[in-house]
Parts: C-alpha cells; sequence; structure tokens
C-alpha cells in the first residue's frame, strides 16, 4: 500500500499513529505531496482525491482511499481484529460519535483557523480567507479542548475505557494547535494529563517527534 | 431505545432511512425537540449530546449516541449483519470515505448555506451569521452534486455496487437542497436518474413524504 503524505500535518499524524497502533508500518511506501507547492491540487491528485487533502492511502488494487477516519476503518479491519473503532455495537457507535465530535470542535475548527485567520500554507495557495469564520472557529476549538478535559475528569480515554481512534483525532487537535502556539488552557488538567500518558505510546511519541519538524 | 429527533431535518431523515432499511423502527420510540423554540440548547439537552444537534440515539442503558455517521454504525451492527457500513476492510474503507464526502462537499456546506445565508432557523436562534461564508458554501454544495454525478456515471451507487450509508448522506443532502429550492443542476443525469432509483426503496419514499411537511 501507499500513503500520500504530509509528515508535518495532524490528519496525516492520525493515520501514522493508527498505522503504528495496529502495527502496519512494514506494508506502507510514503510518498510526499508537497501542499506548499499545490502538489494536491493537480489534476492527477484530485482524480485521486476528489478534496485534495491528504492523507491519502493507495490499495495494491488500486483503490484510493482519502479521509482520515475512512483509512483508519480500512487500516484497523485490515488484520480482522478492530482494536481501534471497537468491536460492539456500543463500542463502534460511542467510539464513532467521539471521534467525530473530536473533529467538529477541535481538529476541524483548529485547521480552520490556520487556513482562514494565519497566512496559512502561504499567499499562493490562501487565495481566498474569510478571518472573522477563521476566528469563530479557534474559539470552537478552544471550547473543544473544556469539553474533552471535562470528559476525560472521569474517563480514562476518550471515547470511555479503552484507547481508540477518538484518541488519536484529539491528539490531532492537539499536533495542530500546537504548532499554531495555541496552549490548552491552564485549567484543563485532566486533559493535559491524558495528554502526558499518550506521549508515552511509542505511536505517539514517534508522531511527535515528526511533527515538531520545520515544516 | 429513543431518538431525538427533528423529523423534517435532513440529518435525522439519514437515521430515519437507515433504521428502516435495518428493519429497526419497532425498537424505537421517537421524542421531538424543537429547534425553533432552542430545545436543543438547554443544559439538559446539551448534557445529552455537547453538540446540540439532533438526532441523538438513546439506548436503554441510558448511553447517548450523537452524530448521524455514528448512530449509523451503531444501528447496522445491531443486529450482527452489516449491511450499510461495509463487511471487508475495503469496502468500510470506501464507504466511510464517501460517506464522509458526501457531508463534508454536500450536506454539511448546504446546511451551513442555510444557517448563515438564509433567515435559518430565525432571528431568536441565528444570533451571529455569516453569509460570505454561507453562500461559499453553497457553492461547494453544488459543486459537490457535479461530483456525485460523475460517479454515479460509471457505478450504480455512491460507494460502488451496493446501497450504503454513503447514499443515505447523498440522499440526505439532496433533501436539505430541495428544502432550499436549490435544484440539481439540468446536465446531472446520472445523480437525478440515480435519486429516482432512491425513491423506490421504501426507506426512502416514506422518508421523502415527512420532509416535505411543513417546517
Ligand atoms: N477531512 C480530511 C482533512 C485532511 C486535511 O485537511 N489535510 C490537510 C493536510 S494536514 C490538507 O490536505 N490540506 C490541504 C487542503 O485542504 O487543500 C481528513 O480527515 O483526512
Ligand atoms: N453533525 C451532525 C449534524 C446534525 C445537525 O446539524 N442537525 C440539525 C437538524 S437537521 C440541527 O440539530 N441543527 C441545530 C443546530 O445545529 O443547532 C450529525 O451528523 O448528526
Amino acid at each position: 500500500m501507499k500513503i500520500y503524505d504530509w509528515p508535518t500535518g495532524p490528519y496525516p499524524a492520525r493515520v501514522r499513529i493508527a498505522l503504528t497502533e495496529k502495527n502496519l508500518q512494514s506494508h506502507v511506501q510514503f510518498v510526499k505531496v508537497d501542499l506548499l507547492k499545490g502538489e494536491n491540487k493537480t489534476p492527477e491528485f484530485l482524480a485521486k482525491n476528489y478534496a485534495g487533502t491528504l492523507p491519502v492511502l493507495e490499495l495494491d488494487d488500486g483503490t484510493f482511499i482519502a479521509e482520515s477516519t475512512a483509512i483508519t476503518e480500512y487500516l484497523d479491519a485490515f488484520d480482522g481484529t478492530p482494536t481501534l473503532t471497537g468491536q460492539t455495537p456500543r463500542e463502534k457507535g460511542v467510539i464513532h460519535m467521539m471521534n467525530k465530535r473530536a473533529e467538529l470542535e477541535l481538529l476541524d475548527p483548529i485547521s480552520v483557523y490556520f487556513r482562514h485567520a494565519t497566512p496559512g500554507l502561504g499567499p499562493d495557495i490562501e487565495v481566498y480567507q474569510n478571518s472573522e469564520w477563521g476566528f469563530r472557529q479557534l474559539d470552537r476549538a478552544m471550547r473543544g479542548m473544556r469539553y474533552f478535559d471535562e470528559v476525560l475528569r472521569t474517563q480514562p480515554f476518550v471515547a470511555g475505557e479503552k484507547f481508540s481512534m477518538a484518541d488519536i483525532t484529539v491528539i490531532g487537535g492537539l499536533i495542530a494547535a500546537a504548532f499554531l502556539k495555541q496552549q490548552v488552557p491552564e485549567e484543563c488538567e485532566a486533559l493535559k494529563a491524558w495528554y502526558q500518558r499518550m506521549q508515552q505510546r511509542p505511536s505517539v511519541k514517534n508522531q511527535l517527534e515528526m511533527s515538531a519538524l520545520p515544516f
């Protein structure tokens, strides 16, 4: 399999963490696509992924799977034993809810803030910006951190008693926030303690080293 | 189980179609929450779903599952035989990708357009609007229709050879578009033909009758 990648980005980070958690690194070859040069908006790349975003997984049969959640579903099902996306109906439902909430309330708004209320990927790429909307999204993401802090006061992981894809997505959000120098609010102690624990996982530790590289 | 519901809305429509496809209607009791009165933003409701959106599924053990995709995952896993979310890794990956794409490129932008560039849920509810952003999202949704038209020129269903959750989400998008009098572009013949075929399914036919009711 191949992964079209942007090594320092928070969405590709989600897939790289999932890959390591599933111990599938040796099955995958990474192909860097340069966002700063707009390589993700060429007709060839848009034919792989209509949205022109990274990451994209290419299967050996030539199928392209875009969207971090969808790629995680694929990787988690690969060996027949899902550990990240749930096994029972209730687990699946709760993990998908918390994963989506981590996107909607944290990672996606931080990413919109980056693209619309900061220089983003640079003036050649950011030809339309709506900074008012961007700043609103930053507020939403900061509220999201407080929400996840509250969740983590009463349970060890974002979706309950087990590590899951939802934890990975919150980690993606905090990677993006750190990149933009948006700190987790001081009082979010449960969120900060959880993030410390997460960094003890080799999958997360490796990724944080990569995400800290120059852009 | 209970479903907190807004009967004419496109997201609740997704869950009602899934419920009928899975033949689980008799397991569920619907509870209407009045969006026009802001009943979805009371502290009690926000404790059920942080985002304050409908639909929300309440399990018999008291667990709340929000987010249409997560509810669909739950319902599809309920009887042990998934028919909407995929069985093989490849099916799961492709269905989740196309479902997410139907949200990102069609249903969600139409819904943002409604809330930001039309009177939306009314002046008491729409206290902040960003109409420039709203109109951009309408453009995005119209491009999304053209994309799905292209997909459906070469395959019978949104995610390939079988009906899936991704079809349901595109149907949600077209329900929302019709409500806002945004027509599918004339030349999108494959999309229109597919929508005709979809309306032959009892699950979709019933829902369209409900979604056409006054708001
Ligand atoms: N919904 C996508 C979002 C991915 C995304 O936004 N990736 C960033 C890189 S970290 C990107 O490709 N940005 C370029 C663009 O949006 O044009 C996913 O979950 O994978
Ligand atoms: N991401 C949610 C969106 C649901 C949604 O936006 N529902 C509408 C009703 S159709 C709603 O609750 N709107 C009120 C609000 O957003 O405050 C899902 O997939 O279920």
